[in-house]
């Protein structure tokens, strides 16, 4: 029996943990490793991790059959016609990485990069939950708020090769200040640590709630288990968060006419909480389309998404 | 002497006031006739009238040269393929109305029918402002707020054929009622109607203002005046609407990506006030560009715009 199927590798570089992947053409993916990034040790020495794992996976491709290509996603600003990492907000001293280069000396492949969050889109339109939709928005809930915006059937860059940046959609114009430097962005209110803080802040205020450990130990996770049991700390953040998505979710759909809308990202598990009040604000605010007709739902990869996109950056870039 | 430009005819239907049209292919508008929307007579009384003034207006193009075609704007929502105005929020009585076929009628000429905030948006990007851009937003500060897209040199319709709405982002969540039916829309702040609501409630507030009039006859023209003369009540009017045209932006901009934004409409002419706290929130929350970067500025064209977007309209639905 051989697979009859192409493959590519793929490899998703967060600030935290590493995965590599054999995925097929169609974006599922056949075997990963994951492993820690040790991003204080440098970019070389990690891009050496990194390819060492590859060799590992490229060993259990279908015999006879060469992967199409390697897919790299960062989580930070790229170049992409030269292939080099330009900043990680989140990886002091990754700064001009040239990943292509690097990884074109290990491996006899064509070697693509993009945006983690980019790449996360690639994944869910191509094997997920977008699968058939022509114009539509991925977005990450996770320590921060990301996006991939794909319209036409391909990424959409925009002028200066850095659309899709929905996490700072300003929802507050006085709220909380963000990474970014602004004030009251998406972000700050529907991540992981707009909702922490949320929480915290509800403590702070001695209001009701299930929660019985220290503010500084909350976490989103931890939400999400308490809401089930109907916290009123919890439901008040996701309740909160789905207002803010609502809002901008009104404003893109409204100026876009997407057919839909994929969340994912590490929070999404709390999607059943966030959903209600979201859709309360799309059918108050929409003026455009029927909020039924759109696809609103979360997404179906979880953490395989980016590794699921390599087949559709190779393919989308090579032709 | 023969002009060696193609022309074309032009019709901007707008609640109040028509407009038509003759117009080179530059989308310099050579004739123009103004008359009133008499829309209590019913939309064939209202063709008529149309049809008899562009009739004289094609009299006067250059002898021997047909107008490639004409085009007509409607302050509602269409059916392009079908040429049908299918509903005017502000014409009462206009459902469904044929324009295509009432005008095929009148004359020998492609016919096409298109939004009024769309084909503004196609006249100052073809003739204005928006010149040489691929990718802008036109936005129409009128008695509501407007807007048209264009991308890759293209007007975006998304999937639902009515993309661009603008005027129905939602700034705040709890603000005033909205004619679209939600709260806080843009439109609620930034377009005639919403600064004078605002002026108005400055003044039910007896707060500090150079406006001596009644409170119900106060307009944004006066406000513009006043605002010149220092006046708080129009200054702080201006402030707000520059606010919630950032928020908006900001979130614009860091999605797509665009070139630039062009505002236009009947309010544009106090763009000077707007413009500075529109560019504080806009240096504070962008995270794709530099601000120095993008075009934003006021409309060259003015109402001509809807007329000087006939050709681009004509050529790119005819290619």
């Amino acid at each position: 029996m051989t697979n009859s199927k192409r493959t590519c590798l793929a490899a998703d570089v967060g600030g935290t943990n590493i995965k590599v992947g054999l995925v097929d053409e169609d974006g599922r993916v056949l075997a990963r490793q994951g492993f820690p990034t040790a991003s204080g040790r440098g970019p070389d020495m990690v891009m050496a991790d990194i390819i060492r794992h590859l060799k590992g996976l490229a060993a259990e491709a279908p015999k006879g059959r060469r992967p199409m290509g390697l897919a790299i996603g960062v989580p930070g600003w790229i170049n992409q016609a030269d292939g080099v990492l330009l900043k990680a907000p989140n990886m002091p001293g990754w700064v001009n990485v040239p990943v292509v280069e690097i990884m074109s000396r290990a491996f006899d492949l064509p070697v693509l990069l993009e945006n983690d969050s980019n790449l996360y889109a690639l994944g869910e339109w191509h094997g997920g939950a977008g699968r058939g939709l022509k114009h539509l928005l991925v977005i990450t809930l996770g320590t921060g708020v990301g996006g991939g915006l794909i319209i036409e059937g391909k990424l959409w860059y925009g002028a200066f090769a850095s659309a899709g940046e929905i996490g700072h959609q300003l929802v507050e114009l006085r709220g909380a200040p963000c990474g970014c430097g602004g004030r009251g962005c998406l972000e700050t209110i529907a991540s992981a640590t707009g909702m922490t803080r949320l929480g915290r802040e509800w403590l702070k205020k001695k209001k009701e709630t299930l929660y019985r450990g220290e503010p500084d130990r909350l976490t989103p996770e931890m939400m999400f288990d308490l809401a089930r049991r109907g916290d009123p700390m919890s439901l008040a953040v996701f309740r909160r968060a789905g207002e803010a998505l609502g809002m901008v979710l009104v404003g893109v759909f409204n100026l876009l006419g997407l057919e839909g809308v994929i969340i994912g990202g590490g929070v999404a598990g709390a999607f059943e909480f966030i959903r209600p009040r979201l859709l309360e604000i799309m059918n108050r605010g929409l003026v455009v389309a029927d909020p039924a007709r759109l696809k609103l739902v979360r997404g179906e990869l979880g953490e395989d998404a980016p590794l699921a996109g390599a087949p559709a950056l190779l393919r989308a870039l090579a032709g």
